[in-house]
């Protein structure tokens, strides 16, 4: 039974253990102010060109996204995020926990554009509701699309002229970063980002997202947030050594690069099999359409999640590769696909 | 230079990394429900010797203490612990974020005694003060002090008459089980507590807290409220490895053993040397009184915190040992500190 | 220049304000343990026809809605309501504020039926997403809109068989009670609803909301609630007094009546001038469309606020009537409106 | 039985009632922007002696607090409190409900000096701990006392220097500033302070405090906040129009004399019938402390509540004055007293 669930299935890239093992016995000092977080720290900057940026490495996404958004807004400012938003539909409400609204945009492709926001301030005008602040953006996308870098200038812009702070979650940046089609540089997100993060659990690591903070006014004292969410992690240098890992020798993007490239052979191959597909996604995530029939077929020898229904008799499944995905599992799929014939 | 700052300067103890790299490329499911948890549940319920009971497996333990906290209490319920306790003082007001007063109360040792907490429950009387109605206790304690079976029967009893909910902080849990003079073993706490948590972290894991909670009316939905804090760990099973590697022959009782002897060796060749301590502790946190002029003499050599001033010359310090002090390192901490003299 | 903004505009009604002056240099306790206040629940348990439900008089509507929505709903737990819905809108994120998430659901005349919520209950399916556990009606609704007896009678088996708890926002039920069109009672209420409260603020009193907790397990220690949400007024007397006035020889409901009529004298008259409106309804609130010529002209004379825009040259204005407003008025109004002619 | 239980036993001032009487039927806009608010802003304003103020009228004291303290304080930050504050102990965790510590400092006088507060600041070093920020103090304080000038100025100058914000809980400041040794007026709390209120509700009015901002920062959306808290009444005129006629000829001050000339009647009487005090208390509040016995056979003729235990035979009780009680009332009493011998 092969997993395309999710692409946190198995544990972490060799090398990433290996570092783990290596510095395994050495003393530091906890709490993320080890000479690993700070190097980490230091090779993020680097790579995204940009000294005058805050680094911090939490556990995990949710986590991340909910100390930030309480750490950003005020007690009656609200975030705004598409209606495929992680934040909005899969965080058991971690964001109103902290007090803040969600506000929905109802948009085809995961993706927010100026236009898409720009009602929703019109209507948002006086104390009687709230004051949306916050632009909570997902790249790649919950549903596997990716920005371009004009979209992201657009809405950079945008935010600014409306005082709005703009934060990107990377969850799944790897991979967005890695898709054929893409124009993003980290350094781009780097201009461009009030805040961002570059996801280690779904790349490689065993957990960890990197946190950059890039406007200064966001970055003080975030480190109390940090810890009265529960997020500071005793023994920190964990996540130090696992980014420093991943930023040598480019293992973050090759890692990414396998999923995309195992994704694309499953686009291909489904797609020469006749099935279309829900969205369309250049990342590791595909959504291809099925009949009921087939999907009942393929869970005999697959896991995946079913995404939505299409109409009575077909519908949308989620396949999502990793870095630990093998070409052979994805044309495995394909050949089970091809013998189960169309419907 | 050697740190006794604390018992997370390691990483883990080597078993546990290799249990991490030996079942690396396996597939499992996300967030915990995967076998190894299961069964490190499973383990658990044993050792403890109760079926009835939920095991959660999370990150850290303000983690843990928030997720507990919020989950167990109505809005207006507060939380009561001892002036040392760890969410009255060291949590970054973690508790207060959830929405719930921590009432302090002033005790000598660091433990709460019925006799304590009975004037809080009468002071508050009506709906203009908060009700009192979780008692946080931790074993050991923050100044090394450990419970005895008989005052956690009197402890549980009171709670169990005035209606309180009774939770034990266990983030050094093994240590204060290995005492000498320990009389509790995990099967008391199982029917004594209606929650509380065993120490990973501080003993031998990378991370790891294991809650248990034994009370019906606590379990309902537990993990809605991990998940809300963010605390859900995307590959789940990291927890349950290490959990399951922790409780295979008693490698953790083993590591917590190797920490009290080493701070038992810290303490007798201190004593022997002529010092005292500001506080009586059985476990493996030390709290000695030196001249201000020994302690920056001691500082070129060794980390640790400076714990509190005693007067205008002398200052408590502690010191931590953990699983991965050997017994030289304490041994030679006394010599040194022996060749520095009396003051 | 006469307002037609809301039906608050004016004070109370002579009688309220008599009922305070005559009562006023009596010493009575505070916080709503007087005699008045608890003569004021005795008169709404007759008036509604249950002895069993606990009725708490608080000075506001917001207030009420989050004090009760944050008592009833565990952390992770959700509200429900139509996207008209004050709470979701018009009350700043205070819902949010409190920690809960609030799921709006798209209909078009402002009430909810089982059919909406439904595909909720089917969406939230895990512990990945808040738990929809409150459904919030108003009555009549923000877009004047009421339920029928029937209505309500299925809304309340579908929460029963779902445990979902049925609270009805009544700021405006005097209006819905007294609609020609309406069949429900309070007693219909006591019976049907787990909770709802009666509207005093916009039916003739100076301020108050009458909370009535119908479901026993919702009762405990709710006192604790208002206070911590600083809405237990001191001189509580003055909410009891109001409404014993306003339930004595049916002034409540008389008042409702007055502000009735004088809308359907403004329904009727801008019917008979050849105007449609954006929604039927039967209550207090008027919502014709106007072309925007129109509109400007009416704003030389009349107070009222602009609901929404239809099309490019008309758009949907809101008139309120209340208690206070006159047959004069409304007549008036309409007399105005015809001299302006057809745009 | 004459209640001295507190100082909103009775309605209010009938001046206040006939000025709402007087302006019942006229139409205004809601929330707080009509034209009776602007006016009390204004003459609030020149009382004050400054222009650069913002001035928002809410309904209570509790409802002032967390509306303010929540607003003030980022999620890390803690308020400070004298451990007889009213946010302490007599709020049910109001301010923690919106995310804070409040930091209890133990003084003998209900007042906060710098060197009270020196220490906390000192303690609270670093991110594993929440930041004292805002320090609240009362005046006059919950047992009776009042500042002087010399120790605000001192207070505001230490707050300043460590960017603390110094807020006054300003419900009993009319019989404050009315103590004969009061030397504090209104102009130096605008000099002072960076916000602090008056009370209404305590001093005469049905209810209200009136909020006064000084400090430029702290102004921002405060409007929001008080909504979002449920604060904004529907119908504020009702506070405007009480807030104007309280400081038309100085009514607010008249009042509070009354208040604290009849609690100085007491306080001779009681002291010339041989008992003692518990605090000193220049204004409306009186703490006689009364054998027991006593304390039993005033109980026949008074209401009034116990404060505290003094030793086994003796208590001290709380005796309140107001604006209403007449100095025969207190007269009265002491003759009663007297009466009932020396035990």
């Amino acid at each position: 039974m092969y997993s395309f669930n999710n692409d946190y299935s198995e544990g972490a890239h060799p090398r990433i253990l290996d570092a783990l093992v290596q510095s395994n016995m050495e003393q530091t000092v906890g709490y993320g102010e080890d000479s690993y977080t700070k190097k980490a720290a230091e090779v993020l900057k680097q790579r995204i060109e940009k000294e005058d940026i805050d680094v911090h490495l939490l556990v995990g996404g949710t986590q991340t996204n909910l100390t930030v958004i309480s750490a950003f807004l005020k007690p009656y400012e609200a975030a705004i995020a598409a209606n495929t938003g992680h934040i909005l539909v899969h965080e058991t409400g971690a964001i109103e926990a902290t007090g803040h609204k969600v506000i929905s945009i109802e948009v085809e492709d995961g993706k927010l554009r100026p236009e898409d926001i720009k009602p929703v301030l019109e209507l948002h005008s006086d104390e009687h509701m709230v004051k949306p602040k916050l632009v909570y953006i997902s790249n790649s996308t919950e549903i596997g699309t990716i920005y371009t870098k004009s979209e992201l200038e657009q809405l950079s812009k945008f935010c600014m002229e409306n005082k709005l702070i703009l934060f990107m979650d990377g969850a799944r940046l790897g991979s967005a970063l890695c898709a054929k089609e893409n124009d993003i540089e980290l350094s781009d997100l780097g201009r461009l980002m009030d805040a961002f993060y570059i996801g280690g659990t779904k790349n490689g690591a065993l957990f960890g997202e990197a946190l950059v903070i890039c406007k200064d006014s966001l970055k003080e004292d975030f480190r109390f947030h940090i810890k009265q969410k529960g997020a500071l992690l005793a023994k920190g240098r964990l996540l130090g050594i696992q980014f420093l890992e991943l930023f040598k020798d480019d293992l973050y993007f090759d890692l990414a690069k396998q999923a995309n490239k195992t994704a694309d052979l499953l686009k291909d191959g489904i797609s020469g099999a006749g099935y279309k597909f829900l969205t369309y996604s250049p990342s590791n995530q595909v959504f291809p359409i099925f009949p009921n029939e087939i999907i009942e077929k393929l869970k005999e020898k697959y896991l995946f999640s079913i995404w939505e229904k299409v109409d009575e008799n077909n519908s949308a499944i989620r396949l999502v590769t990793s870095w630990a995905t093998k070409e052979e599992n994805a044309l495995e799929f394909v050949e089970n696909l091809k013998k189960l014939g169309i419907y």
